[in-house]
């Protein structure tokens, strides 16, 4: 490090200014069974643009964040394979590569609202989304070199944490636009995201984005692990379970204003928010100043990239008076974000996950923000 | 900082892997008189995509990085306009915002290959520019809002550093697509990078956009500041020197192989780069093999930005023999990057500034990679 000038020091890798000591990942310690593995949520309420820093990118985990050495790692591609393969990274980074931004949301993601918990706080909402340019090689370019059979129907992907995370793929998504990744934001992945390589999976849970990929596994079946079982399973109000949610549905934010982000007082401000669908690109985002009852459209800011995040704003002119703020998204299928009521109404309240529902912030007089229910 | 199963650390604020240590800005400290200036080099040769992490963004400044509090900074704008104008960075945050990805690069990068300096590094030679999402207030917005009048043709922009760095920009610019931003890859700015608002000015140079800006005033002459008379022109043949060389002209450079990354052995491997142009979107890079004598088209990754560092990628089979390697882009106005004997023809070797020249790799037998130059 050198001394410049009497400001600060400019280090080999910088660090965010001390006047930014509070935009960091919280933790929720009583959501994990156990200590040894973590969620850690993304400060939504502080970030602007579609890019997510890496330093602030959500964790996940369910067995802690390894310490891999990427000269002894090794993915392993076996199964139904006419020749099994066995790749350093550096040989992994011979191959042709691609950048893809796109968003990795855990589906458990605003899952304490099911139950309404109402959470005073965006970042507890909705901060288990993050958003990143990955780069690495197609997924089907490996796949080409091993020669996946064609009665291969499955892939297992397995992590080298101490979970050993393990999800069942379909090889169809494997060949369309997954991608083995080291690269997030330019540089290598981070060790809570998976370095030295991780699965992207583009608009699927992030869970079945292995982090920390070491095996790669082809079947005719689903191979049924605990993740897809006991867990990412929603169980229904007739007591069945929900299995093989993979697509993350169409969802959106007001990120401003917010629980954290109160407004200073009255006049023109501008809302802000976040809007994703795990099917393609967002078309549309309506935003209501009075509780869904009459909406109107947001601007979205281009480029409108595929299974990414997109900003939207609109103008608003507040008079002072307590106001029922919602954002409603439809992506490219047409597929509109639904109400928490019309969620429960064909899943009933015991799901953990994969509530997309739309958010309702309460603009006080005072210019304060609650998080409230509209049925 | 909560410990997670036997890995690493999961940290509020989290850092790269212990692997990738190496991964840093370097600096060079005869290139500045004074360490109360400095230059800190981005690592490319490590970077994949387009976007640079925070951390690595190189820097450049003429008298440290001051330490701003965001709570006491403001920006003015006054001189010719109806209303002179104070606003604080909150105040600043209320107005309609707009995010862009945008390069920034000092016109210095490249400067000591003028005089053939052939540093064996593609972060020395190259690694003054980076590429981030910005997010702020259109100029142009805050200019309406301080009826900045029909007679002014020139805006002087000032940083609040201890160099109090001013630049005169034609009004024509400021009202085109210039940025007060305070947010990069979705983060507040860094301290070094302009914390907490700076001016984007795409595709111009670096130290026109600038940082911890605190002072706009219009006026209808430029101010002739030390920055535009004694630096940042470029001094020709005759004596003269060329002033107001303000567009970054259209770049191109192997980010792998490069000096830092041989090739471990023949075979296929990936040739990767970047590419860039002050004027607008990268049309097409060819990529040569034998010192310019013959080219063939590279694939640049969609989609392509304005004003934006582009990504270029060629498949390539090395039989293990010594190779010329060069990229050579050319942009949406149809302008072809020059070689370095061109450049010289028309300004001679004088210049220290705007060295957009072809660069050549030589691949030799044993893999490494040299940096040479073909007139």
């Amino acid at each position: 490090m050198t001394k410049l000038g009497d400001g600060v020091l400019a280090q080999p890798y910088g660090v965010p200014s001390m006047y930014e000591k509070n935009v960091v990942r919280r933790d929720v310690p009583f959501l994990t069974g156990t200590q040894e593995s973590s969620v850690s949520f993304t400060p939504l309420q502080n970030l602007d643009g579609i890019i997510t820093p890496n330093g602030l990118c959500f964790i996940r985990d369910h067995g802690g964040t390894p310490q891999v050495d990427p000269l002894t790692h090794r993915l392993m591609i076996e199964g139904l394979v006419e020749t099994p393969l066995l790749f350093t990274v550096d040989e992994l980074k011979r191959f042709p590569t691609i950048s893809r931004t796109h968003f990795l949301e855990c589906p458990a993601n605003g899952g304490m609202e099911w139950h309404g918990a109402q959470l005073q706080s965006l970042q507890f909402t909705h901060g288990m989304v993050h958003c990143c340019e990955w780069t690495g090689v197609k997924l089907s370019v490996l796949m080409k070199e091993a020669g996946v059979k064609p009665d291969a129907a499955w892939m297992l992907a397995e992590g080298a944490d101490a979970a050993a995370m393990t999800r069942s793929i379909p090889v169809e998504k494997a060949l369309d636009d997954v991608l083995v990744a080291w690269s997030q934001n330019g540089e290598r992945l981070r060790p809570e995201n998976g370095y030295p390589i991780r699965l992207i999976v583009p608009g699927w849970q992030g869970n079945q984005q292995i982090k920390w990929l070491r095996r790669l596994k082809f079947g005719k079946e689903p191979w049924m692990t605990r993740e897809e079982t006991s867990k990412y399973t929603d169980l229904l109000a007739d007591g069945k379970a929900r299995q093989f949610a993979w697509i993350l549905e169409t969802k959106s934010v007001i990120t401003n204003p917010c629980p954290e982000n109160p407004v200073a007082g009255k006049g023109f401000l501008e809302v802000r928010g976040l809007a994703w669908s795990g099917r393609g690109k967002i078309k549309s985002v309506d935003v209501s100043f009075d509780g869904g009852d009459s909406w109107k459209p947001a601007d979205l800011q281009e480029p409108v990239y595929t299974k990414c995040l997109t900003r939207f704003r609109a103008p608003y002119r507040w008079n002072g008076d307590p106001v029922m703020m919602q954002s409603r998204a439809v992506d490219e299928t047409g597929y509109v974000q639904p109400t928490i009521g019309q969620l429960r109404a064909v899943r009933g309240s015991n799901p953990i996950y994969n509530n997309n529902s739309i958010q309702t912030w309460r603009l006080n007089a005072d210019g304060s923000v609650d998080n409230v229910q509209i049925a």
